[in-house]
C-alpha cells in the first residue's frame, strides 16, 4: 500500500520568507509550487524548483485567485474567460521554469479560494479544467476528496486524484467541517498520524459526529511552515512506515 | 528582396486600451507581445496570441522590467538572477499561452529601459542571453542594429536580428540620436519610407549629419498605435512593394 | 430646484489613458476621482485633482477593491478589516494629494462591485461607513437611491445623497433593472435628457414595467469616456437648463 | 544628553510577516512605518500605527519605490514627477491612516534604494523634499548623515536630522563603507554600542582607516528583524543609559 503526501511550497514572496520549504521537501512526494499569483516571484519559483527537482519529488502548479495581498484566500468573482487565461498563464510560467532546469510537472492543484470555490462551482470549475485540458491534458488535477469536481472533471475528460486533510475533521457525509466551526483543526500530532494511516488502509475516518465517513483518498495535504506541522508531518511517515506504507508521489496510472 | 516589419502589440491591460492591434497585425510580420509584466494581461495577451496566429506573422515574447505602472520604460537595477528569472518567467507564460492555442513563439525582444539597457549594459544583456538559452537556445534575439548587445548575444551563442527604427534619425556613428534632441524622431511619412527602403536597398540612411551610416538591419520597428502611426507604416509598405522588396519575417536561417 | 451631476474620473493608470476628464469636467458638478486600487496612479489622480480644483466641481474619493486587472468590477470577499483599511488607506491618499493643492474632497462613492455589493450586504456597508467616520464624518457618502445602505448609513450617523443613474432602466421597485437584461441599458440622448427632468421634477420616472416609479435622487450619475456619452451629457444639460433646473454640487446640508 | 533610535517598522505584507514590531517599539524612539509601496498593506500599516501610538514613539513615513517584489532596495530611474507624487500618495496614506486613530505622523525617511539615491543625486531629491513640503512642511525629512542631501533640503527650507548607523563602519570622510566590501557591517554588540555612544559623546567613530571621523547624528538606525537585532539594540541602550544618555524621539525644536 502507499499514498501521496503534498505540500504547499514556494510561497515566499521578494523579500518575504514563508514556510520551511528544505525541511518538507525531504518529506513529502509531491510539491505544490506557487506560479506569483497569491505568492511566489520569479526568482523564488525558479529556486524551489531546482530544489524540487533535486529531491525527485513530484511538481504541482499551485495556480489561484490574482491577489497578493489576500493570498489567494479571498473569493474573487472571475468570469470563465478572465480564470481560464491566468490558470492558464501560472501553468506555463511554471512549466516554463521547470523546462529550464529540466523538471517537469506533473499536476495542477488550485489554491485558497479557487480551491475551495471550484470543489462546487462548476462554472469556474470547467474554467480550470478546460486551461489545463488546453495547455496539456496529460496533467492530473488535484481535487478535495467527495466534492463535485472529482466527478465533473473526470467527466471532462482530466486524471483526477482525491485530496484529503490530515488535520482536519470531517463531517459524516464526507464534507470538511467548516474551519468557524470549533474542532475543525486537530491538534494532536498522534490524533492527526492515526487518521492518515485510517484513512489508506480503511479508506476513510471517525466524523465529527463519531460515525465512520468514508475518505476516498490518492493524496494527502500536510504542512511545513510551522515546527509544530513539520513535527505532525513526520509523525504522519512514521506511522504510515509502521503500517508498511509507502508514500509516493501519485500518477496518472494510479488513479481511480 | 526582402525585409521584416516589426510592431508592439498585446499592450492593452484590464479595462485599459493602447494601440489598434487588428489594423497592425495587417501590416506587419512580426508581433512583439507583452508578457504581462509591463502590459498586457493573461486574458489579453491569450487574445492578442489568437489574432497574431491567424494572421500568420512571427510571435515574439516582449519581454520587460515589472513595472506596470512605469509600462517598462524606466530602468531598474535589477540583479542578474532577479533578471534571469523575470525573462524566463516571462518567456514561459507567453510560450505556453501560445502553445494552448497552437502557435509558436520563435523570438525575443526585450521592451523599453530594458531594450536600451542591454544594448550596452553586458551584466542584464548576459541575464537576458541566458534566459533565453536557458528557455530555447533556437530562439532569435531582436537587438539594436549597430550595439554592443548584437555581437556579444552571437558569441553567447545566440540567434541574434538587427533591428532599426523607421522614424528616428541616426548619428554618423549609427547609434540613434537621443529623444532629447531636436530631430530625434522623424514625423514626414515619404521621408520615413524612403530611408526604410534605403535601409535595405542601400544599408544604410543618411545621419543627422548629412553623412551616410551603416545601417546593419534586418527587421524594421514601425507602430500602429495613432492613426499618423498606422498610415506610416502603410507608406513604408507601398514604398517596399513600389521597389520590390517583400516583407516577411525573419528566421534563425537569414541571420547574418 | 437643483440637481448634481456626478462622473466618474481619474482612472488612467500610467501610460493607459481612459475617459475625457477635460471634457467632463466642463459638464458636471462633482469628480468621483480614483484613489489608485481599481485605477489611478499617484501622478495622474494628482493631474486631475489639480484639473478638478481648477473647475470648482465636488471632490469624492471614488474607492475600489484592490483589483487593478479587474477595474474593481470583481466582487471580493473582503473581511471587515480588510475593507475598512483598503477604504481608509485610499481616502487618506486621496485627501492628502487634494490637500496638497488646496483643494478638499468633501464625499465619498465607492466604485464598480464594492457598490453594488454594500448597496446590500451590510457587513462590508459597515467597513465602509466605519472608515469614512474613521477619517472624517463630514463627509457624504453616495449610495445607491432605494438601496438598504441609504437608510443604514444614516443610522450610522452619516451624510448620505442618493443615487440615480441617467441611462438605466428600473424596475417598479425603485431598483435598477439588471445589465444582464434587455432595455436595462438605454440609449437615446432625448429619452435619457427627459427621464433626469421627471427625476428632479417628478421625483421618478417610467419603470421598464411601464408604471411610475419613485427615485429619490440628489446626484445622477453620467458618464464622459466616450463621444456618444458626452453628448448625451450634453443633452442633459441642456433639458435640465431649459426646465429651469440648476445643476449644482449636493452638499451636506442639502441631503434630505 | 540624548539621542534618538530609529527602526524600520510595519514592513510586514498581507500575509507574509517581516520583523519583530512589538519588541522593537519598545526600544526606540521613531518608528519608521511602510507606506504601502515597497511593504505594507492598509490593515498592516493601521495596525502598527496604533501600536506605535501605544507606545507614545515618533512616526515617520517610510516612502519608497513602487518595488514591491523589490523592496524597494532596486535603483528605479522616476522622473521628478513621478517621484513627486508617489512621495505624496504614501506620506498622504499614511497621515490620514494615523489621523483615524489619533495619532501624527511627523517626520519622513526615505526608504533603501531611495534612501541612498537622494544622499546625492539633487533632482530625485528635489522631488522629495518638495512632496513633503507640499504636503507638510513642519515633517522633519530624516538624511544620512554628512551627505548632500543633509545641506540641500535644509537650503530648501525643510527640518532635517542626521542620521548614523550602528552597525556600520565609516570610511574617514564620514561616508559609509560600501557593502560590498569586507567589515562594512559589524556584528559584535558591545563594539556596536560603544560606537553610538561615541558618536553621541564625541560626535564620530573611529573609520574603517583607523582615524577618527566625525559624524553629526541625531538619530542612530537600529534593527529589530532578528533576535541578533534585537540583542544588540537592547546592548545600545544599555551602553546610553550607563552614559547617561536618553533615548527620546527627535523634534523640529532639537535638529542643529
Amino acid at each position: 500500500m502507499k499514498i501521496d503526501l503534498n505540500s504547499d511550497l514556494g510561497e515566499s514572496y521578494g523579500s518575504w520568507r514563508m514556510g520551511n520549504d528544505q525541511e518538507i521537501l525531504k518529506l513529502v512526494s509531491s510539491a505544490n509550487i506557487a506560479c506569483g499569483f497569491h505568492a511566489g516571484d520569479p526568482q523564488g519559483i525558479l529556486s524551489i524548483l531546482r530544489q524540487a527537482h533535486a529531491s525527485k519529488v513530484a511538481i504541482g502548479a499551485h495556480v489561484a485567485y490574482p491577489d497578493l495581498v489576500g493570498f489567494g484566500r479571498r473569493n474573487m468573482d472571475l468570469s470563465y474567460d478572465e480564470l481560464y487565461a491566468d490558470v492558464l498563464y501560472q501553468m506555463s510560467a511554471l512549466d516554463g521554469l521547470a523546462r529550464s532546469i529540466g523538471a517537469t510537472v506533473s499536476y495542477v492543484k488550485p489554491h485558497g479560494a479557487l480551491y475551495n470555490t471550484i470543489a462546487h462551482n462548476l462554472t469556474q470549475a470547467k474554467a480550470v479544467v478546460d486551461a489545463i485540458k488546453a495547455f496539456n491534458p496529460a496533467f492530473i488535477l488535484v481535487a478535495l476528496a467527495g466534492s463535485d469536481l472529482v466527478q465533473f472533471a473526470r467527466e471532462q475528460g482530466l486524471h483526477v486524484v482525491s485530496e484529503a486533510f490530515a488535520d482536519r475533521a470531517y463531517n459524516s457525509d464526507g464534507s470538511l467541517v467548516s474551519r468557524r466551526l470549533e474542532g475543525a483543526v486537530l491538534h494532536d500530532a498522534n490524533q492527526i498520524a492515526k487518521r492518515v494511516v485510517s484513512m489508506v488502509e480503511d479508506g476513510g475516518v471517525m466524523s465529527i459526529d463519531g460515525t465512520f465517513t468514508t475518505i476516498k483518498a490518492d493524496s494527502i495535504c500536510v504542512h511545513g511552515d510551522t515546527q509544530g506541522a513539520l513535527e505532525i508531518t513526520q509523525k504522519i511517515i512514521d506511522a504510515l512506515s509502521e503500517s508498511h506504507i509507502g508514500v509516493t508521489a501519485f500518477s496518472a496510472k494510479e488513479e481511480g
